[in-house]
């Protein structure tokens, strides 16, 4: 099967947790608007097509089936590439944290942008301080101890004890947030070492490494979802 | 299969949308926290427990089985309780459908908390009046206008042609909604006739109109996802 992957251009954004795991698994894709640009999504975004209806980018053709949302690709893309432990439990469990993924990188989002998306950030500067500093005081630590927690109870039990696109998704949340909290981040560092972990043994899994050394990897930038401001990220 | 679902007492919030699923399907379920208090929560969150970590409420325990985020819930249940059509496609797009509602839920809770969950409304009163405005002018008629073409395409093709949980969760937006942001749900009134039938249809389901005349359907109140705050919601 050849995958194609829609998502905006110039930014690795909600699709990048996608690409990943495409990369990871060695998966047949093509990343059509790379190729074609962002225009090439636009048929689908405005239903000129068969199937389900995207809300937005990312999304993926596979075969007849269109689908969309990050939590919802990778629960299909999951047992299909060997990226989800076999068994219902592993499977519910993968995607239950990969939807708390997903809520943490909507309130990553939302430190630049608290009021509109569809307004700059330097129109909602006053506010993105305060929500910022609430994020990096309680509920970036509140995020990160979870999935450390969660690392720990998953060894030795069966649910996410092996390799999952879960796996991929935390080393780009933690990749992303250094990048855009590295103060912040540092002062997390001894409270998640089975993060730090998890983080450099996938940075290290060959297809990763080999892909994060291409041009397909985009370099962080402040049109992403992970922008490093500095006013949003003080020394203390 | 008896479930347990465990939720906060005292607001409808996201518990709401797995209730709805469990009191259409006539389920036979346990509403754990209105019988023994929301510390009954409190070992699963602290992990006293075996099986998947919830990072907040609500989660379902079924069997051995510990599940959380809403989606999630609704995927696992969607097929045991007859509750989404059959088939791969369906019910992916019933989980990317759910995702979005999901989405949308956090967006319609941050115009009345868009600096922080653990202050106080009052606390950030400036900034909720302007992120509702954007929510009212952009986001609530992309999310609606999204919904009801969703519906109008689904006329006569295979996904969610049929009931879904989906169908109740849009029918628990829509009343949220009404209640939260009536002025701004009007002026929307002629943009969205099948989700207002849809709604409409859903309010007539016997165990739902059972379910919405009882004492378990608590008021919405300004303690939950949708409040009522009029100064978010002029009459213009």
């Amino acid at each position: 099967m050849r995958y194609e992957l829609y998502y905006w251009t110039g930014i690795q954004g909600r699709g990048e947790f996608v690409r990943l795991a495409l990369e990871d698994a060695g998966a047949d894709y093509v990343d059509v608007a790379r190729q074609r640009g962002d225009n090439a999504m636009m048929p689908f975004l405005h239903g000129k097509h068969d199937g389900a209806l995207p809300f937005a980018p990312p999304f993926l053709k596979a075969g007849r089936l269109v689908i969309a949302q990050t939590a919802t690709i990778l629960a299909y893309l999951g047992p299909r590439l060997g990226l989800v432990p076999g068994g219902q439990s592993a499977e519910i469990y993968a995607q239950q944290l990969q939807q708390t993924i997903t809520d943490f990188v909507v309130e990553t989002h939302d430190t630049h942008h608290p009021i509109a998306s569809s307004q700059y950030y330097e129109q909602q500067r006053a506010a993105a301080r305060k929500r910022a500093k609430a994020f990096r005081d309680e509920r970036l630590p509140k995020f990160l101890d979870y999935f450390e927690t969660v690392i720990e109870r998953g060894n030795g039990r069966q649910a996410l004890s092996r390799h999952s696109y879960v796996d991929l998704s935390l080393f780009q949340v933690v990749s992303g947030l250094d990048y855009a909290f590295p103060h912040a981040m540092r002062r997390m560092q001894k409270r998640i070492p089975r993060l730090r972990a998890l983080a450099e043994r996938i940075a290290e899994r060959p297809n990763i490494a080999a892909y994060l050394q291409s041009p397909r990897r985009i370099p962080f930038n402040e049109d992403g979802v992970f922008r490093h401001y500095p006013e949003l990220d003080p020394k203390r």
